[in-house]
């Protein structure tokens, strides 16, 4: 393990995110709220810091695959270590653990608070919160590999170390225009969403920080009540439709964009992605109809926002889902495990996963009927290879461990069973809002210090795909 | 699908159960406590109706797996159907679907029970409750091979609907042979722990109830307070003993019986079930020393047989581990997803499965590490071919979404959150206690009646390990 190539890297990085606190700079200084001199003290801190490990490390032209791992989980680590500054400077966090969490929560685009009155932090501070989610949610290391000129070397093995999704679909030859590419569509969309929610009579401040929250499928917004606090049918029905949009596969939004008008109706997985959400509305709606509003037009609109949000793993809330009955919850807790499509800023375990597992799963139920036949499972025709089912159906089973081993851990901590089992879910998966004392109108302030460490680590965990964490806790990852 | 060969054994099937029910007769003439009358009338029904449904439908000397997979759903269905009308009959229990319910509980080796007052039950029935998990242990099928002359032609057909576990272990050419060589070896270790407990005080009837119950892995006392009743830790013993036994492959015992002695130390899957057993010893003794009993003599016995009570699936009771707080609570539920060895009457989920699927999830860490190398599956040195690995996978996964489903469907019956999960668990897997309101001091009585039926299917699903029901329902299955 080269660690001073790692070193060099994740120096560049802090340098870089202490720039990116210029916007909320900006915002801290244009509502003068007094987090200012807090938040030009943390990109001091940032840029100091980070040029002096950039300098005092070596510069090392060939990455290997091991390398790749090491940066970027060390890189969105150190993100939130600095990130996390603004808050524990300005007095708005008092707790560094707390700091931690909500910043890791931030760019792992998750959108779990610790806050219990997110109205009254400085607008500065509450910008930089959401821009985490921006910068966390097309990737970090994705978006430096498209901007700084330093990364062109390695780039690929740490593109693939950051979105290690199963099929990876190359829009260019070269690593640095795909990055480019994925940030392009990723800026573009997020102006069209700002502009129609300044239409909805929000702010810029507003309107920037919920496309943040919806764009990366964080969560995150500017009010207590999250979007429920704006009452409009308006604005609700444009996060919904972005939050959809978040949720799918970017390269097919370019696609789209460069005139292959029909690329969302031909792509397989977004017909699942769009069916299963279909599906779950109209299971939903009944449930919402039944427990909590007696209205067929409420219930239908609280269960689409509802199974959008959490399907795409973006934590918006328009409702309280947990006054939907145990059976409504358990929906909701069973849709944490679904998430956006590969390619997409949606976290969890994602749809095309699910998809190929559950078409194994009916091959395998066919080849009972003909024990001789050979049955490939297949996807729009082509054959997936053994090798990448059974990749996919590892992923489930370590995520399902590592879901029931954190639940009891939680659980060991104090928590209740359900907020324990849905806060894990919920970090786990990206989500934000969990059941129980984590639910979508409570909070994570509550959480004991070591279980805001835990839920941290998951949120890291789920947002990196496992696989990519998981290596370097294996003792071989740190021999020559 | 040839239908008239499938109620031509299932009528076999049917006298056969009206005979065994002889034994509780003779039990419920000895203590005479008036339910000779009803289980005499049951064996009457059972033999005329077997009989009709034999003579009218056709013999058909070919077995297809089809044929096969239906005799085996269709028979335990009757099985239960049947065996539910002592406790119908005698009023012990009024309403059908409770005693449906109890006697799928009974022949599944699941063990829940929705009798509020178990002592109440006259000896009679108390005895055939407790057959029931004896015949269902080891395989109604299995015994009808090893008994029965009809069933010779395409045995292996329903041998292997019967037991479709990952590594049949073939103990000789001929199926009747192997049949015959599991029960003989199962009759024995019955009769030995039966001899053991009596040492221990118990009489001959509850010597032989709790046999079953352990051999069977099944978990149906004679008693409220199911083992914890005795309060005797030579009792404890002995069951715990026997628990671990009956979730061992029994070709490992038969092999040991012919003087192999080393055939438990050499099975890969036996080391890895007794070394998991015992490292959830240490880890849960631990707790209960902390949140119950603060002695380390007592906690130890708690959590060892507990640990090993839930692991095996059997479910027998001797500490209300909902006592163990939220942590000890979880860790058990999550021992329900287990289970015993292959080849043993344990269920859930079962140890060759869990061993493979994590060997799986290590090899796909390891090729991240090696991108180019070819890495197999290994078990005892033998490669493990993908396609074992995917059905198994593919189990674990159908496994989850029954789970899943399941848990909202008894959520939406009105469960609350805790008591539905625990309760699918519970029965999917066999075991029979659960957590909430199924806990292990609470019954099932309270279960709506549509949860009930429910819950008996996931039963029979467990125990006939999920792909043998499910064919049932494809569509293709019923084709000519």
């Amino acid at each position: 393990m080269n660690l001073r190539a790692v070193f060099h890297i994740i120096g560049i990085l802090i340098v870089f995110e202490g720039l990116s606190m210029l916007f909320p700079l900006g915002f801290s200084l244009y509502y003068g709220d007094g987090d200012a001199g807090a938040i030009a003290l943390s990109i001091l801190i940032c840029i100091v810091f980070g040029l002096l490990l950039f300098r005092f490390s070596r510069n090392q032209t060939e990455l290997r695959m091991r390398e790749g791992f090491a940066i970027v989980v060390f890189s969105w680590s150190s993100m939130a270590a600095f990130g996390a500054l603004p808050f524990i400077i300005s007095g708005a966090i008092p707790s560094y653990t707390d700091a931690f969490f909500e910043t890791m929560s931030g760019f792992s685009t998750t959108g779990a608070s610790i806050l219990t009155n997110i109205e009254a932090l400085p607008h500065g501070l509450l910008f930089w919160r959401s821009e985490t989610h921006w910068l966390g949610g097309m990737g970090i290391i994705v978006l430096s590999l498209a901007i700084l000129p330093f990364l062109g070397v390695g780039g690929m093995q740490l593109f693939k170390a950051e979105v290690p999704g199963p099929v990876p679909d190359k829009l260019s030859p070269r690593i640095k225009e795909t990055a480019k590419i994925l940030w392009g569509v990723y800026v573009l969309i997020s102006a069209v969403e700002t502009i129609l929610l300044m239409f909805g009579g929000m702010s810029l401040f507003d309107a920037l920080c919920h496309t943040f929250g919806t764009m990366a499928t964080g969560g995150f917004s500017t009010k207590n009540a999250s979007i429920a606090h704006f009452d409009s049918l308006y604005v609700e029905m444009v996060i919904l439709f972005f939050m959809l949009a978040a949720g799918t596969n970017f390269s097919l939004h370019y696609r789209v964009l460069r005139g292959q008008l029909n690329a969302y109706r031909l792509d397989r997985e977004f017909r699942f992605y769009f069916i299963f959400i279909i599906l779950f509305i109209i299971i939903v709606a009944p449930i919402v109809y039944f427990t909590r509003t007696p209205s067929v037009g409420g219930a239908i609109r609280s269960a689409a926002f509802q199974v959008v949000s959490i399907t795409t793993t973006t934590g918006y809330v328009t409702d309280d889902f947990e006054l939907w009955g145990r059976g409504g919850q358990l929906i909701m807790l069973c849709l944490m495990f679904i998430g956006g499509c590969a390619g997409s800023t949606g976290g969890s375990i994602k749809i095309i996963r699910i998809m190929l597992v559950l078409k194994h799963g009916i091959t395998e139920i066919k080849k009972l009927l003909h024990p001789n036949a050979y049955i490939p499972v297949r996807l729009g025709g082509r054959v997936v290879t053994p090798e990448v089912v059974t990749n996919i159906l590892a992923f489930f089973f370590i995520y399902m461990i590592i879901f029931a081993g954190g639940s009891v851990c939680m659980a060991l901590l104090g928590l209740d069973t359900v907020t324990a089992i849905a806060s894990v879910a919920a970090t786990l998966g990206n989500i934000g809002p969990g059941l129980g004392n984590v639910g979508p109108v409570d909070h994570y302030a509550h959480v004991p210090v070591m279980g805001k460490w835990l839920l941290s680590f998951f949120m890291l965990l789920g947002r990196l795909e496992l696989y990519t964490v998981i290596i370097l806790f294996v003792p071989e990852f740190w021999k020559k």
